[in-house]
Parts: structure tokens; sequence; C-alpha cells
């Protein structure tokens, strides 16, 4: 199991955590996306849309975090990271898909240097830009989790679990007032401190900024 | 079965398709979103984010179009929208979160709006941000589409069709140079006529401008 991998994506970081999660073992190939390495010929040549994570399981190539993780999920059912209620399997994936498709892909590197070359924005504009984005999105969340524990959807960890830690450590960088998801910010400390999440920080990864 | 759609929502369009191909009859109540309708008190009171769609299944309630398809999959399977082999399903999911993650949401109403607050961009420079996105996105998925016929996997429809026919029509809209996509806009031609996804277009909805 081979995993692309750059440390300080979420979307990456979403995959590191199911691997751990489920107990299996990967390489890492760092891709620096701040020098282009995602362009490389090499790796366009396999993933023609040169992002990260990209996973490498047998046969099976995939780019796309949640159809990785849904991928893992079928082929790796235990411990599971979808409950087997089908209304709450549907809520579970309602509130994955608010980070996934509403929250992070407005906020990731490719999006801001394009506000950057097509608007002229800013750091501090792009920074604004993001936290509006998070701050919608947890909005949306933060009701979903009012009445669970310990976990977003209660007992057991979910993939909105999964896509939440991430997404929170992106909401620190970019400065969200997160008074405002005091839920979120309660579930999020919980769940950092889970193994399989500890592991997959940015932070402890081998291509991570000294 | 209530769908809260808006006859323009590309990912109102997805849902009404999949409704649509399995045979399961729903009402239709429009948001207008030009108007503020989602911003309305009582859509907010049961649908916090206040997006289209929405989908009303008995007890159920689901927003996040995505979530709301792998619901309808997982309780009427038939006909599918899913293949049954593992391998092809994440293929499947992996082009469907393309569309849903990488294209529609940098292209919608709400993220076109915050850039005209945000950056002044007038009309002109948030066709070509939409553009710019969708060209992306589809030159990731032609690769993927080039050895099937005469769905985008192959004999059966999934859903990574049921986005690819509403983001075309986007497509067309903002000014995308279809050219280089040939496999795709092919693909779109065979999809449009079938019946599921005629009776899903913009324009032949209860809201649809006269």
């Amino acid at each position: 199991m081979i995993l692309y991998s750059y440390w300080r994506s979420t979307s990456s970081y979403r995959v590191r955590i199911a691997l751990n999660w489920k107990g299996i073992a990967y390489e890492t190939r760092a891709i620096d996306l701040r020098v282009g390495e995602q362009a490389a010929d090499d790796f366009i040549a396999q993933n023609p849309q040169g992002r990260v994570p990209y996973l490498i399981d047998g046969d099976v190539r995939l780019a796309q975090s949640i159809a990785i993780i849904e991928w893992l999920e079928e082929t790796r059912p235990e411990p599971p990271l979808l409950p087997r209620d089908p209304a709450l399997r549907a809520r579970v994936r309602m509130a994955t898909q608010t980070i996934a498709c509403d929250v992070q892909p407005l906020g990731n590197l490719g999006v801001l240097r394009r506000l950057h070359q097509q608007f002229g924005a800013d750091q501090g504009a792009t920074d604004a830009w993001a936290a509006h984005w998070i701050a919608e999105g947890f909005a949306a969340i933060e009701p979903m989790a009012a009445e669970t524990d310990p976990y977003l959807f209660g007992a057991d960890v979910t993939t909105a679990d999964v896509c939440l830690v991430p997404q929170m450590a992106n909401a620190r960088r970019f400065g969200v007032d997160l008074t405002r998801f005091p839920r979120l910010v309660a579930i999020n400390a919980v769940l950092r401190a889970l193994p399989a999440f500890a592991a997959a920080r940015p932070e402890v990864q081998p291509d991570a900024d000294a």
C-alpha cells in the first residue's frame, strides 16, 4: 500500500487517519505541493489530475480522499468508519460531504493561488476567504453534533470525524473564530488524542517542515 | 418524498436524475436561490445550511446531493447507480467526487457572489473562474472515460454519469471549450436522451424561467 501525500494537505490527512484506524500499513511518498511536485511528468502519468492523496493498493489506483475511504471501508470493513444503520450512515455521509464539498475545496492551495493570480488577492485576503467557508461549513455541522457524545455521531468514530480533525487544524491556521463551535472543538480534542488520529497529524509526517 | 430544489442548481439536478432513474415519485418544492428563499426562517429551521437539494423521505431528512444519492442507492438498490465490483465502484466514486468536490463547489452561486463581494469580480471574471475549474475537472475525467462505451464507466449508468450531465450543462453556460473533451461530450449526448435524465433537465422543472 503506497500513499502519495503532502503533510499539510487536509485530504491526505483524512486518508492517513483512515489507514491508521483500520491498522493498514502503508508507505508514504511525499509530494511537495509548494514546489510543484504534483505536476512532475512521472506523477501525472499515473494520476492525471495531479493531486494528493493518491493511493496504490495492488492493482487499484485511486484519487479523491472520500472515494479512497469508501474503498477502504468496503474492502477492510473492520473496524468500521460508517454505521450499519442506513439512516445514520446517510447523516454521517451528509456531514462528511459538507466538509469534503463545501469547505475543503474552497481553501485548498490551488484555489488560493488562483485567487491570487486572477484577482490579486494577498495572503490576508485568501486567509479571510478560506476562513469564511470553514465557518459556514462548521455552522452547518455544529447542530448535527449537538446531541451526541463523544464523537460527531455518538459512540463510534465515523468518516465525519475523519474529516473534522484535519479541517479543524486548518480552521486554526486560517484564524477562524472557534468560540461559535463549542461542540466541534470538544469533539476534536477527544479525537486528536486517539492513536490513529495522532499518528496522522501533519507535524509528525516524514515530509513535515522541520 | 419531497425534494427542495432549484431548477438551475446542478446538485439538485443530480438528485432529480437519481430519483427518476429509480422510478421514485416525488414532489418538488422550489427554492429560488436568486431571491434568497434558501435563507427564509422556515427553511433554515429544518435545514440549517440553507442549501438545495434537501430531501424529506419519511423520517429521514438529508442535505448534500451525494449523501442523498448514496441513501437512495442503499434503500432502493434497483436499478443500481453503483456497480457491484468494489474496484469499479471505487473508480466511479472517484469520478463522482471529482465533480462533486473539485468542480461544482467552485462554481456555485454563493461562491460566485462571494467573489463579487470580496474581490469585486464582475460577471466576465466569475464566468472565467467557473470555466477554469470545470475544464480542470473535465481534464481529469476525460481519460477515465477513454476506453468505455456508451457511458462513463461502460455499459451501466452510474453516479458519475448522474454528475456529468448537470456539470456539462453548466460548462456550456460558462463557455468552456469542450473540443478538448470529445468523450465527455459524446457520453453526455447519449445520457441526455435517456428519459430519467431528460425529465430532470432544468428547463422542464416547474420553477424554470419562462
